[in-house]
């Protein structure tokens, strides 16, 4: 494994386990409806986070177009997460989005 | 592929789609709070359906580990969202669920 | 669910169960450096096709993107699959390759 | 996330990415038959420590079950891989889960 790809997979691995992690704690809230659209995009950007890892992984020849997209999902759900100013979760996931964005497009250059 | 894993598969399939949707319909609720542990449920069940839908098609001797595994959270499942009598969406995921999990034992059997 | 949606979750999950399928049986044939490519891309196309039924189910906002790349790796699979001429696993995988590569172009234009 | 859970995640990650980087280089080996009950169990590795990542990430209730089915698969795939001792890969992938086998076996413990 390059060590480029490494930092490539830190960064997924860590938005897909801040993703699910912001989504069990919102589920936790007292008003969990304000949460509603924070769940949703936590659940899109595990999943996508999660297939892209695998296929840059095995050195899939369609990794690039998942980390397009991938970039695109971290983005939603990182700007979506950075609203909510009073929740540590939602903090942490949307930094954790913001880096697995930033890698997803140095690994873009890099393909 | 054997008739019997087919229809196996086809329960899987079924239940996966029955908790993504129910998941997305509980997140619009008004109340979303009394829905939380349902979508929770919801995640793990669509979660281990698929991976044991992935196994039991390409036949892997796993599978039969996680068919028993998967017969127990589409039970928890079911019986979290046969509770919401009012709601359609949790209906049809219970009886989903229902199907799914007898469809595991009966796997399970023949094994 | 619409009647559309289920029609394209069907295509979806004979595909992954398709190539889960050619990928195992391909391991066991004699000459099986030949069908690494096939197996590499059997791998590829049931975990891009997975996802995208997973988005799709649960109407997220990113299925159409996925939708797209799902279309391009059904038609890298299927084509693959299909210059397998003497190998019914790999002519039942190009079938439903190609049977989801419509679908997910139709669901594109429905989208 | 306590520092537990993420070294458990931690072991999860590595050893999905040597399963998949495993059967990659399998698939580009001479002799890919004699390698093809390590590429089946590569696959398998990877989507079961795939699954249980998720399910600890989120504090889910099923994370258990599927941390000892986990340590098992993790256990059969280590197992196959040390034998080809000729072959890096093998090798990394073989000390991966022997790594994670023992992290989910902790993981139990503390459960």
């Amino acid at each position: 494994m390059h060590a480029q790809n490494q930092s490539l997979l830190d960064a997924l691995n860590a938005c897909i386990a801040a993703c699910e992690h912001c989504a069990t704690a919102c589920l936790q809230e007292d008003d969990v409806k304000m949460m509603a659209r924070c769940i949703s995009l936590d659940r899109d950007c595990a999943d996508v986070c999660a297939l892209t890892a695998r296929l840059v992984a095995r050195g899939s020849e369609h990794a690039a177009h998942l980390l397009r997209e991938c970039a695109e999902v971290c983005k939603a759900c990182g700007d979506e997460c950075a609203q909510h100013t009073h929740m540590p979760h939602c903090q942490a996931c949307a930094e954790a989005c913001r880096r697995c964005e930033e890698a997803c497009r140095q690994g873009l250059q890099a393909a």
